[in-house]
């Protein structure tokens, strides 16, 4: 049974991440061991809960934890302001205090949901992840991002509030969809991208293994993901400088999402197409070389994410950039690589350059 | 033209609050002293914008803020879910970005949702309180309690979040109707009596004085109120020690507000009859000498507060503690006087005695 750990340093609000196998079976004598004490809510939803809620239910139990499960409907679409008051209505039916723990067990629509509940709810109790997802281990769970999203845009609303612990068990994602594990490894390229050559690299050739989920080289992918998330977090917890890198290829993949109203890709696939997007973008500045650009679209493809963006009108992808949350001073910023392993933050992109982009990937 | 400053402490999060005269006049040159920078967003009601939106706008734009009016319907009842989803929506629509700065010019309810707003949209932004009663002034304007009601109780949802900079401009309270002041005492009167014995009886013998709004007493009321509160919240940010005091006369308070529908009873009412139970209960303990509960139940009446508490069941008064957001392990906790300037937490009150108070104050 292997396991490690991994600490978020943010100080009175650090966190302990655990990886391993068979971690959702002793989560109730980990939560012991970090004295957090009170009534246990469960947020989970009808894809998951028959997966793993028996057991989790379990774990706590025999700890001594009093349990309230909440179900919510799946999927993104749910990610909404009319699903927090659901979750808000029945703590307050139950009667829940501000020593409840909310524990968010599910991918990163419940992860960012339960969390903003937690951050909301009386103020803000007690949060603990289990993200059931790769996206949402790598990702998500990590970093104390939560919101919800709102008609006009995603994540609109929300709230940085930090889990007082985050549970990856490997063992979840042998249940994963494989289009979903697809999906996460988009993530788990970024952080290549941005932040490690090496990973980037230790990624490609080990990706067979990685996708035959080959428990070592995904503990590697999963600690050092969440590592290196943790490091650029702790760093910047609000995201003011550096903390934007993690944006990679998420404004142009923010954008079709929104165009395609959610529920047409999955977000790390929709991260994909923006991963390959500002990619090019960053080629054609003269900042990627031909050789590196076409590594990134190799793993992309050899990952099994989509190579095929959906036809997408140049003036709403534009629109979309003046929406996004990064937008400062009225000009969107990108997130580009000068190199694989090293990225930037920059507004200074010329429009025609971007509208090249925009027009070659998708174009119908 | 009188002024003074005082700084709330709380690192990183530190802000000034500014007491004076015609200081609405000078709030685009104080954001500039600051240095906060973006499109400036003013939050307020149809009743406070005729009085002092002009000044703030005139005041903004001469030192070159854009300016968005956003005025909301005057009420507590208004401080809920749908009044927060139409700020969303208008900051959505005008394209506000992470840069916005969000100025609240009102009182508790236009305090309380602007900064939940500004907490929660693009998961936070610049927040400014410009509180225009002496409720807010005195109170919710300072400390960071950020949020809205819920059907199933009062500030149920909601986040700690503290502003860039305070302004109480006294001259905003001649404006203020008569009853609006007298329960603003009401919280006045408390900080006395939890923390400031001598502060109790300056009041007391400045009576007249603060009611005539003589800036000399009003200014040291102002600037003592906001002191003692700032050096709590500066002990305590999150409410998890001391800061508890500051809730006397407020668990019998949101009681009567809850029961009687958020409508009849302005809060400072509500809170100066939970000052008067609270009293009781404490010199019922024995706590509190006969001498010192006739010296609250007679500035209480002097300040012009309600002396009579509307008929309760005391039922619906146990039910309504136990949905209090202070319960912990089931039982309510109450603040309680051991002397006038001395407050403590305690949950060890026996239901007989709250039984009594209500009983006797709230009989109909």
């Amino acid at each position: 049974m292997m396991q490690n750990h991994l600490t978020v340093d943010l100080g009175s609000r650090s966190y302990p991440i655990d990886f391993g196998q068979k971690l959702i079976s002793t989560l109730g004598q980990r939560l012991r061991s970090l004295a957090l004490r009170g009534q246990t809510v469960v947020i989970t939803n009808e894809t998951i809960a028959p997966l793993f809620l028996a057991q989790v239910e379990t774990s706590l139990r025999d700890a001594g934890y009093p349990i309230l499960p909440i179900l919510l409907p799946d999927g993104e679409i749910y990610k909404n302001n009319n699903t927090l008051q659901q979750i808000y209505d029945r703590l307050l039916e139950h009667r829940m205090e501000r020593s409840t723990i909310l524990i968010a067990l599910g991918g990163g629509v419940i992860g960012d949901m339960t969390g903003y509940a937690a951050a909301t709810f009386l103020r803000g109790v007690d949060f603990v992840q289990i993200p059931t997802t790769l996206l949402a281990q790598v990702d998500s769970s990590v970093g104390g991002k939560t919101g919800i999203n709102h008609p006009l845009g995603k994540n609109l609303i929300g709230a940085f509030y930090q889990p007082r612990l985050v549970v990856c068990d490997l063992d979840s994602l042998a249940t994963l969809p494989r289009r979903e594990f697809v999906a996460g490894m988009a993530e788990v390229v970024k952080y290549g991208l941005i932040h490690d050559r090496d990973f980037f690299y230790y990624i490609r050739d080990h990706l067979e293994a990685i996708n035959r989920l080959t428990p070592e080289p995904l503990l590697t992918v999963l600690h050092t993901c969440c590592a290196i998330k943790g490091r650029i977090v702790s760093a910047d917890e609000r995201e003011s400088g550096q903390r934007a890198l993690l944006n990679f290829g998420h404004t142009f993949g923010h954008a079709i999402e929104t165009l395609t109203g959610y529920d047409q890709y999955l977000h790390g696939e929709a991260v994909g197409m923006g991963i390959v997007m500002a990619a090019d973008l960053s080629r054609r500045l003269g900042w990627l070389g031909q050789e590196e650009w076409l590594d990134i679209t190799q793993i992309i493809r050899r990952v099994g994410l989509p190579d095929k963006i959906p036809p997408l009108s140049i003036d709403a992808v534009l629109e979309a950039f003046s929406r996004d949350k990064k937008v400062h001073g009225g000009r969107p910023r990108f997130v580009l690589l000068q190199g694989i392993g090293r990225a930037v933050v920059t507004a200074d992109v010329p429009e025609s350059l971007l509208i090249e982009v925009i027009r070659d990937h998708a174009s119908g």
